[in-house]
């Protein structure tokens, strides 16, 4: 039968393009207060888990004993368009490493950001690592193996303590093993697991209530829930909904995505986890969706709405600059 | 209930992402041959018809009293590359038109190839309208306002008979009457019909059987595919499809693609036609779709099947070049 249409992309009165999904809502236990369509499904969350990933650099002492800066830290959840802002961070902080480029595992890739890309190709260079959008999660990898003084060669192997660690943090957050979930390798190199979807948003409603956590896992996940509020920009950068709407909200939510249509969400005064997959993986629809759902479901304020007007239902524009259509939720998200 | 899942982009041994749509298959007279889904539904299809939009070019005369290449009207079939064999050849048919770019009324975008589009920003110059892949198209249109001595300044618009000849056109091929058709505004400018996809399948197997239409049409639509078939780079360009699978079939098959998620295909020797639409809009998944439909139809000889090997079963690369998983045709496609 199929996940719901959770999104429509029109031209003129005809729905050009409509794209499935499905969301869990959950609570910090697991209960499900919301759901549209199959949510039991397995999901690969690609990088919407990074700040999942990234608990393991605050309880180890690796981030203190680097002094990480807040920025640092955001860029560890990141997936960052390859600014300078965000390359520079991250040549600073491999710095302190005493690492280098080159100790980066992750494949180089343009600048998410087209300005950066065209300015990129403008200067002759090409791409390198730091470019790469995963290049701050990689760096919090390198900077605990230096910190445990463990060999990096190799960092992104599935069987090197630095993917073994995220595996712990990211399967008790999520209430599953993940060593025993199917695994793939991600865009950037490191394993990647699929995970039903209820058990990622209840990782997230799990991150957004500390309290009912062990005390270092709370202590971690709130200072970096702290970075990323205070940092919006260096998770994602320019254009970017991640960046944009934590901006508007601060402290109210937490959000991020990964490739292939996902979205996670975290709302610390609801206590609840959101995580979002649309089916055929389109960027612009999950985008479209993950605030749908947050509107469905009250979270937003009606100043947050207005802000984020344009977001919500998107304008598509010809060469000639005409709009001939709007990204839209579709009936289940109204 | 939805259309059924035409292909799967696979991470391991998971699917990541599905692309469900509809595909009819129709012989000249309208019959269904072969269906997969919907085919009743409205369609924008986009580029897909240009070919049928370009049928007034041979039929007023304009195209033998403007001396057209070949390789001019496989671009007025064209989604092309913007590539300088495509923008070239452009610029050369408008002096002969006595027009210039500024006359092209289609909005500029960056070429479609990447190396393409680095080139020219590396070149410092912006792209211009030439650049647009519909640039052929629109060539072709004021082709015929030329020798006919329209005004060509808003020939774009609806109710110019540049506009007016291929909804004739269009609609005699399909069976249907256009002009009561919802439309908008398509990505260069002109309007766009959604049409449905049976009706848009059937004016292929019209336009891969001259034999069946009146006579004028028939050279036109013969003059068209052949013009195609000799200049099949002129129609996409590098690593393209439409070009490469033409390139390996020749006059055994027509092939043209449309935005978000179309594909129509004539089959002269089985007098057949195809219309194809991803409901998600996603290229790549409409690429893997029309080559596993014409194999499912039988259409591919082993040949064919073995130098495309890698279309039909498309490797996905990540940023290191490791293999995570392939695009590939879904159960109700094998």
């Amino acid at each position: 039968m199929g996940n719901p249409v959770l999104v429509n992309a029109t031209r003129g009165d005809q729905v050009e393009a409509q794209h499935r999904g499905s969301i869990a809502v959950c609570d910090p236990t697991g209960r499900v207060i919301h759901q549209w369509g199959d949510i039991n499904r397995l999901v690969y969350p690609r990088s919407a888990i990074k700040v999942l990933q990234a608990l393991p650099l605050i309880e180890t002492g690796a981030a203190d004993a680097f002094q990480l800066s807040q920025a640092e830290l955001a860029l560890a959840c990141a997936s960052h368009n390859g600014e300078k802002i965000h390359t520079e961070t991250v040549r600073h902080w491999l710095d302190k490493l005493q690492l280098t480029e080159s100790d980066l595992e992750c494949g180089a890739h343009s600048p998410l950001l087209d300005s950066s890309s065209e300015e990129l190709i403008k200067s002759g260079q090409p791409a390198d690592r730091t470019h790469n959008n995963c290049s701050g999660k990689h760096s919090g990898m390198l900077t605990i193996c230096q910190h445990l003084h463990e060999d990096t060669h190799g960092y992104i192997e599935r069987d090197h303590p630095a993917q073994q660690r995220w595996f712990d943090s990211v399967g008790e957050m999520c209430g599953v093993d993940v060593r025993v979930l199917p695994w793939n390798y991600d865009g950037c190199g490191i394993p990647v697991a699929a995970i039903p979807l209820q058990a990622i948003a209840t990782a997230f409603a799990r991150f957004s209530t500390p309290d009912d956590l062990p005390q270092a896992r709370a202590e971690a996940a709130s200072r970096l829930a702290e970075a990323v509020a205070e940092q919006p920009y260096m998770v994602a950068g320019e254009g970017r909904l991640c960046s944009e709407l934590m901006q508007i909200t601060g402290r109210r939510l937490f959000i991020k995505t990964g490739a292939c249509g996902v979205y996670t969400a975290s709302i610390p005064d609801a206590g609840l986890g959101i995580a979002l997959k649309i089916d055929d993986g389109t960027r612009e629809a999950a985008e479209v969706a993950i605030l749908g759902a947050l509107t469905a479901l009250g979270q937003l304020h009606s100043d947050d709405v207005e802000a984020l007007s344009e977001r919500l239902r998107v304008p598509i524009h010809n060469t000639r600059d005409v709009i001939t259509g709007y990204w839209e939720v579709a009936e289940a998200l109204r």
